[in-house]
């Protein structure tokens, strides 16, 4: 990295763009499949202009900040998560506004990924006079579109497992009930996690033992946006959002089934129309469901028998979807983990214990030795209720 | 309780029964099987006698501060953990060491439960016309003694399981292996939980698959008392002691080992007279080692097969055994569970995954429904290192 990109940043630098990261934050649940972004217009500690990127289609942070600045935006600094956009998409290069605009310093959080922007829109910055400075708070930045880097950088969605188990790693008892291992809180929280991620995926097994809908309970969601008396804490790690998916935008995540033989049946919750569902399976099944209404039908390649899970991801990605949440079982959980394909997992424990018949929490290859084992880290650990959230990353 | 149990204490007396608690914490690891008592002699603020109780045989605790008061504990309050004895056992009884000395009052934190006790010490202080308020900080005072309590009130020791597991609640490979799922710092914490409990219990399936030691390693328990700056953090329910086990008067834990058949081998490390050792067996096994040096050996009744493990506790109660602190497998671990006779789950948790074929955490019965799980209440929670040691008691 070029030392340009290390510019020494002022407190106030700080100060705007953490407020820039937390507007940011309000298109968490709303902005995809594009990156939730912020943007603050400030003169010295002033603060001129804010916006936020709400959706699709809609015009991008800066665009909203620099109308609220108005003439006041010539000299001024503009602090923005990520690089400026130097393309024409739905709506006109953000690096030539912040031009005409003439302010006089650009701040940037994290540089943009993308291949039609990738340094293109700090260039046209640099061009026009503008002095730009680079990489302030670029890790939080960079996590709260954790889902949008992965997919440009890696061609894959960020994959969040989510698991509820007891404190001896038991998902389920032997005949399979789970109702309910974690307290409600818990099970609010997943609503939460549900709704930020452009994809909630599963298994037809899953389908088959459970029936889940795998959408969103909005009851859920509204009781958490009850304004700022509500507000939830800071988390250090990954801020959970102030946003509000109950706001007008909102558009349920897409529900996807790794269904191989297409075993999934009329009448599943998942084909009830009430959100996208996209079936994921072999060459050579009966795919006549691909005409039903909002239930799409994909092939995707085989792997030793079993649908191959890094193509499964590549077509996610392919179809813009950023972040994708778990809920399946212990076969399908731990081929993710076993594949390298789990790059989170979202773990909730209650304080309580099933016993070794109960099932276990990943299936994964018997392990000769220690040497073996799967190391996690902890990024951040949360009390709800009597339960415990564990967010972890493979090492 | 009598509203003469519940008077308001002043700052003062919470100030100094806090300190009395410090300084009963000091016989963590040499006071068994006798209680860890602490006391403090003021007048106002100012202390003129502090003393604890540091091995069984030897002066109590009020004796050392009444030395260190001398003709100034005349009208002085003293501060006891537990409630002054009242017989004549090794030493004369504290209470009419209290009243000769001419305290004017006695503050109290727990009564007695010692049969010989109980009620009498605080009778003879008030029958001498002093002032007794009993009470103060008497959960803490009671959590310090917790096997004491346990032994008196319930004839049986304060039964803590130790496991170390993965995240997904494997304590070893399917191979057996298990060095180390942990790391040195939760190991060496292990320690001192062995150093102050009275026995290590073990089955005869660990010792023969494992060979354990069960011994107290002093070069980690040494490492833990550098003095002041070396001091660990206090936890809010059961104190880490600042006392040391290296100090004079430690003695190794009773080794105990469930031993139905007496099929420990010879050679074996718990056979190796580093500490005392008892195994427990059924009647009419070969208990021609009774005869070994350090090693004996004692009946248990049997319980469908197994040794009575309720048997095996009373038995340990009835030779001074206060807290057992358990290491064994998940058979002898889940039985203890299923039993109702473990107490306390002190639990390390490693931030891994080691899968499905993996040994499970306890072997409990197989549950029909989920309103026969076991839960938990969450003491305390610390990490170490990079592992997390969580102490838990059934509901």
């Amino acid at each position: 990295m070029s030392p340009e990109t290390h510019p020494s940043f002022s407190s106030l630098d700080h100060m705007h763009m953490a407020h820039a990261l937390r507007l940011a934050e309000r298109g968490l649940y709303t902005a995809q499949p594009n990156p939730r972004v912020g943007c603050v217009i400030a003169h010295g500690e002033q603060v001129i202009g804010m916006g936020f990127h709400a959706r699709a289609g809609e015009p991008h942070a800066e665009v909203f900040a620099l109308r609220e600045a108005g003439e006041a935006a010539r000299g001024a600094t503009a602090y923005v998560t990520l690089e400026p956009c130097a393309h024409f998409g739905r709506t006109p290069p953000c690096a030539d506004a912040l031009v005409v605009a003439g302010v006089a310093r650009v701040v940037i959080a994290a540089e943009d990924p993308f291949p039609q922007v990738a340094g293109r829109g700090i260039g046209k910055l640099r061009a026009a006079g503008i002095a730009v400075d680079s990489g302030l708070l670029r890790e939080p930045a960079r996590e709260l579109n954790i889902g949008f880097f992965s997919r440009l950088e890696r061609g894959r969605p960020w994959v969040r497992v989510k698991l509820a188990m007891s404190l001896d790693g038991r998902t389920a008892l032997a005949n399979g009930e789970s109702r309910w291992i974690t307290g409600e809180a818990a099970r609010a929280d997943v609503q939460r996690w549900r709704a930020r991620s452009s994809a909630i995926l599963t298994g037809s097994g899953t389908v088959l033992a459970d029936n889940p809908r795998l959408t969103v309970r909005s009851d859920v969601l509204f009781a958490g946006c009850a304004g700022e008396e509500g507000r939830e804490v800071e988390e250090a790690v990954a801020p959970v959002s102030h946003a509000c998916p109950a706001d007008e935008g909102f558009r349920p995540p897409l529900r996807v089934v790794l269904d191989r033989h297409l075993r999934t049946p009329e009448g599943s919750h998942v084909l009830d129309g009430s959100a996208p569902t996209l079936l994921l399976h072999a060459a050579g099944a009966d795919d006549t469901r691909n005409r039903f209404g909002t239930v799409e039908c994909a092939v995707v390649a085989e792997h030793q028998g079993r649908l191959d899970l890094g193509a499964a991801m590549a077509e996610l990605a392919r179809r813009g979807i950023n972040e994708v949440h778990v809920e399946a079982g212990p076969t399908l959980c731990g081929a993710l983990f076993a594949a390298g394909l789990a790059d989170e997992l979202l773990l909730y424990v209650a304080p309580l214990l099933l016993g070794d018949q109960a099932r276990p929490l990943l299936q994964l290859p018997t392990l000769a030795d220690m040497a073996g084992r799967w190391p996690l880290r902890m990024l951040d650990r949360r009390a709800l209720g009597e339960d415990w959230r564990l967010r972890l990353r493979p090492v």
